[in-house]
C-alpha cells in the first residue's frame, strides 16, 4: 500500500527546514540547510527539492508525495508568492509556489509560517476541533494566525493576519515595518529585549539575548523579573483588544518566549481579563501551544496540504 | 402564487422598528413603536408581533411568513439571546428569539444591529460579492459587522466584531463600557461631541449635537473642522488596525456621521493609508455605505433570514 506523504518547507531568514510529513502528522524524514547557501528563490527551490526527492527515494517506492506545504515571512496563500519579505534577500515578488510545482511535479501552497503552524495546531495539536482559535508566534517577531468557523482567515488578498504590526501605543516604539507602537516592538523576543535595556538603562543594541532576562528574572532580579511583567501587560491588551474581533475560544501561544511560563503567561492572563470587554470575560482560555518548538513548522507546513487536498 | 416575505426587527433603545421584507430586499410594509412602551421584553415583543401579523393580514392571504430577523444590541446569533444591553431596559440575558418563534410560529434569527446592516450591505447593498469587507456604524456608539470569506464573523460565542471596544488610546478616554480608550469614545456622534467639547473648552456634557458641529465646521468655524479632522485621524488608525486582522478589500461607513462627507472621509481615508502596514497600502477602499439610513435596519434584519433561509 502507498504512503500518501507532504512535503513540509519553512522558508527562515537564516535555515531552510524540510521534510516529509504523513496525514496523521508523523514527520517520516527531516533536513535543513542555510537559506542563504542560494544566491535567489529558484536556486534555494531547487536545492531544496533535491532534498526532497533524496528522502522520498530512501523511504522507497511505496512513498507517495501529494503536494507540497511551504511556510515562509509574508507569504500569500492565493498567489503562492512571497511579497516584500523584509527577512529575506529576495526582492520584492517572487512566485515561490510556482517554483517548488515545477520542481516537485505536486501541488504547492504557501502561507507565511505563522499561518502554517496554526494549522498545525487545527490539524496535529491542541486546536483540534476548535472552530475560532488564535495562534499567536513570539519570536524575534509577533505573527499570527486567525481561525474563524474552522477556517484560516487570508483575507481578500491572502495577507490576513498580522497582529504584531497593530499598532498598539499610538507614536511608541519604532518597528521594522517603519511604523510606531507595533505590538512586535512590545511583545516579542526583541521588545523584551528593549523593555529590559529602558529598564536598566542599557543601550538595547546590546546583545542580550531574551533568554538571559529569563534567567535574570528567574535569579530575582527586579528589572528582569519586571521586564517580564510589562511584556505580559501589554501582550494582555493586544489579546484582548484582538478578542473584540473574531471572538476566539482560545488563544494559544507558541515560541522561545513562552518557555519562561507563569512568568509571562501569569501577567498576559491578569492584563488580558482586566482589558477584555465584560462579554467576553472568564470564557477565553490563553494556553501554550501543544506543538514542539522543533516540530511546529513541518506540522504547520504540510497541514496546508492536508487541510486541503485529501 | 405565494409571496415569500420575512418579517424584520429592529429594537433599538428608544423606537423598535419592524417590517416585511421580500428575498429581493424590498420593504413591503413598516411601521414602528417606542421600545419602552412595554415593560419587559415579552411584553415588547407580543406588541411587534401584534403589529406584524397585521400588516400580513393587510397584504392578503398570498402573504408567506417564512422567518423573522431580529436586530438588537447585544444580540447573539447561537443563543438567540439579548446578553446585557448596556442601552436597553431588560437586565440580564433576555431569550428574545425563543419569543419572537413562539408569537409568530416561524423561525427567528438574532443578531446585533451593526452585524444585520453589514448583512444587509452584502445581500442588497454595494458589498454584493464581496467576500471580505468592514461595514461600521457610527452613530451615539461604533457598532460593526466582519465579513471573512463570505460569511459573517461571529465568533465562538456569537458575539464578535465589537470595534468600538478596541483599546485605541490605553488610558484614554473613559467608555460606557467601564475601560478607557475605545475607539467609540473617539470615533462616533459621542466621540466628536468630546473632541469639540476639548477644542473648545466646554463641557462635553453641553447638549451639542454632532450635526451642529458639522454646520459649524462647513461655515469654517476652525475648531469644529479640527474636530472632524481628529476623528478622522482616529478613525484611520482604528480600521488600519483592523485591516491586520481580517484584511478587508472593502470597508463600509455607516451613520450618522457619514453625512459630513469629505469632512470626515478626507482625513480618514489619508490617516488611514499612513498607518496601514505596506503590505495592504493602496489596495482598501473606504466607502459610505449604500443602504439608505430609514432602510438599513429592516433590510440588515430582514438579511439574517434571506441569507439562512431559501
Amino acid at each position: 500500500m502507498n504512503k500518501k506523504l507532504s512535503a513540509a518547507i519553512d522558508i527562515g531568514g537564516t535555515n531552510t527546514v524540510y521534510g516529509l510529513v504523513d496525514e496523521q502528522g508523523h514527520i517520516h524524514s527531516r533536513g535543513s540547510l542555510p537559506t542563504t547557501d542560494s544566491p535567489d528563490a529558484e536556486g534555494l527551490v531547487k536545492a531544496v527539492c533535491l532534498k526532497i526527492k533524496d528522502l522520498l527515494y530512501r523511504l522507497g517506492p511505496e512513498a507517495d508525495l501529494i503536494g507540497a506545504g511551504i511556510g515562509a515571512p509574508n507569504g500569500n496563500y492565493f498567489s503562492g508568492c512571497i511579497e516584500f519579505a523584509p527577512n529575506l534577500n529576495w526582492k520584492g515578488i517572487v512566485p515561490l509556489s510556482k517554483y517548488f510545482e515545477e520542481n516537485l511535479g505536486v501541488k504547492a501552497l504557501l502561507t507565511n509560517d505563522a499561518n502554517a503552524a496554526a494549522l498545525g495546531e487545527m490539524l496535529f495539536g491542541a486546536a483540534k476541533g476548535l472552530k475560532d482559535f488564535l495562534f499567536v508566534t513570539l519570536g524575534t517577531g509577533l505573527g499570527s494566525g486567525i481561525v474563524v468557523n474552522g477556517e484560516l482567515v487570508y483575507g481578500h488578498d491572502g495577507m490576513a493576519g498580522e497582529l504584531g504590526h497593530v499598532i498598539l501605543i499610538p507614536e511608541g516604539r519604532p518597528c521594522g515595518c517603519g511604523r510606531k507602537g507595533c505590538v512586535e516592538t512590545y511583545c516579542s523576543a526583541t521588545g523584551i529585549r528593549t523593555t529590559y535595556a529602558e529598564l536598566t538603562g542599557t543601550s538595547p543594541d546590546t546583545k542580550i539575548e531574551a533568554k538571559y532576562i529569563y534567567e535574570k528574572a528567574r535569579s530575582g532580579d527586579k528589572q528582569a523579573m519586571e521586564s517580564f511583567t510589562l511584556t505580559g501587560e501589554w501582550l494582555g491588551l493586544a489579546l484582548a483588544n484582538s478578542v473584540a474581533y473574531t471572538s476566539p475560544s482560545t488563544i494559544f501561544l507558541f515560541g522561545g518566549l513562552t518557555m519562561a511560563g507563569e512568568m509571562l503567561f501569569a501577567p498576559t492572563k491578569k492584563s488580558f481579563e482586566n482589558n477584555l470587554l465584560r462579554v467576553y470575560q472568564k470564557k477565553i482560555k490563553i494556553l501554550p501551544s501543544s506543538l514542539i518548538e522543533g516540530d511546529a513548522a513541518l506540522l504547520g507546513s504540510a497541514s496546508l496540504i492536508w487541510k486541503t487536498i485529501k
